[in-house]
């Protein structure tokens, strides 16, 4: 493996999501604690602009603008679209300052806990995300669907992933998970020293991940509109096995609606505040065991 | 007292407090639930277009428009103020369908359970409060300064009062306050009956109070940047004392600031985050017990 000398750590690509805004902030002023002999980190307030308005975007959602397609696509002019140019061309690996590995810092209000999406499964990533679970049971792994994954900011970097955190509000900045967060750095940072001087932590050979399978929507009427809740007993019960029969739903006017499909699945993302647009009220996942 | 015959629910006066909007949705698909023989409810989602935008308001804030100075005032157009001027001239006492009472449903992402905060201290909503919160502790009263409280909705008539509900992020609909606030609510309406058929409701004749002291802002730089997080032995605890000396932020780099006031008060409001841009960290309140 090649030393990981040059790093960056990204906040605030949702502008709403204060976690990674104010990390990046505190790691502007004091930015000795990002540091190490052997990397260099450099960090990004992604979207200044959605942040100063406490958006989640201006014009659409950064996080879905990466895709090769896109990012070539000169038609494409939306103050997002020129965003994802911008940081293609300075991070990138043909850009004014390519890294080695990128770290893109993001909150929800579900229960995700310290969530890492790697945006590819490169054995690298996936001993680190094994090494960062082992020593905090928190910690947990997802595999989005890489026709997602391309869209992310985090791909302009082969080594790159997401770190989810929460249950948090939008537009809240939450001591707990901001210092979670920064301890998680920590760890990352002290890892990738280590390995650059050939030591390699020791780690379980085994990972659990949780794989996307499907999004659910809410249910709605022939206009649209939203006619039933995530159901209290699935609230904040991101990672805990669901069962066929089981409620997920309940409707306005109080009728439990079940999951009716055939295995156990794993939703994550219960309730995301910023998924009901895109018609999400959940994504299912399949847990697996991975050797690496 | 004269009967309480004509009474509106409100919500969605911020679009996106999503309990209140979507309760009103349910009230407009299933009306008998909200009459009673001697009481005429009629249900108003306040600010349609930010609850359509997913935003708390599309100029201003909606519940900060209904001065009588500004009501009046006709160079005032924004989409708030219009929408205010409507309100008032269709539920206000001289409107085309004038009410007796007007409950505003709200919600926040602090733990407020379950707040009345009254438009008025009129003895009528002294004495419901004190019945809601005798059979269900989870419900708290709320004093705002009255110059604060004539801009809020629920001052378009005498006997109005918001309802504060959380912890909830916006965005977010949340079946548990979802629950709560209508158990609340048919609580109310069956108290209103009553009171109109002349059984007065048994109650205490004590109740207590929490009154507005003054608001907090979070410790900011020169540029008007937030330096400092609440504390997190003081996020959640809402209505709990704070006495002098105890932590209420602690900063970016991790250095704990205290409350320098001279008694024990009782914040509320704690990491609102509507309030960030109103520079509101919390409100300080004190405890009083008062007799109806």
């Amino acid at each position: 493996m090649k030393q990981i000398n040059k790093i960056a750590i990204v906040g605030g690509t949702h502008g709403n999501e204060f976690t990674g805004a104010y990390l990046v902030k505190k790691f502007e002023q004091y930015p000795n604690l990002i540091q190490r002999s052997s990397v260099k980190t450099v960090t990004l307030l992604s979207n200044p602009q959605a942040f100063a308005a406490n958006k989640r975007y201006i014009d659409k959602d950064l996080n879905r603008c990466f895709s090769s397609d896109d990012l070539s696509d000169l038609t494409l002019s939306s103050h997002e679209d020129e965003q994802a140019k911008n940081i293609q061309n300075t991070l990138g690996k043909d850009g004014k300052y390519p890294v080695d590995l990128i770290v893109d810092l993001h909150s929800t209000t579900a229960n995700m806990g310290l969530t890492i999406i790697p945006g590819s499964r490169h054995p690298f990533i996936l001993q680190l995300a094994a090494y960062l679970s082992s020593i905090n049971p928190e910690v947990k792994v997802c595999y989005s669907r890489p026709e997602q994954a391309r869209n992310f900011l985090s791909s302009v970097c082969e080594l790159g992933f997401v770190i989810e955190v929460g249950p948090v509000a939008q537009g809240v900045l939450s001591a707990e998970w901001f210092q979670k967060t920064e301890q998680l750095i920590v760890t990352i940072l002290d890892y990738l020293e280590r390995c650059n001087q050939g030591i390699i932590p020791q780690i379980n050979n085994s990972l659990t991940i949780y794989k996307y399978l499907e999004f659910v929507d809410y249910p709605r009427n022939q206009n649209g509109e939203i006619q039933a809740m995530i159901h209290p007993q699935l609230q904040f019960r991101d990672y805990e096995p669901l069962h066929p029969g089981e409620p997920i739903f309940l409707t306005l006017n109080n009728q439990a609606i079940a999951y009716t499909g055939t295995s156990t699945v794993y939703p994550v993302f219960i309730n995301e505040a910023a998924y009901y647009e895109k018609g999400i009220a959940m994504c299912l996942t399949e847990k697996e065991e991975i050797t690496i």
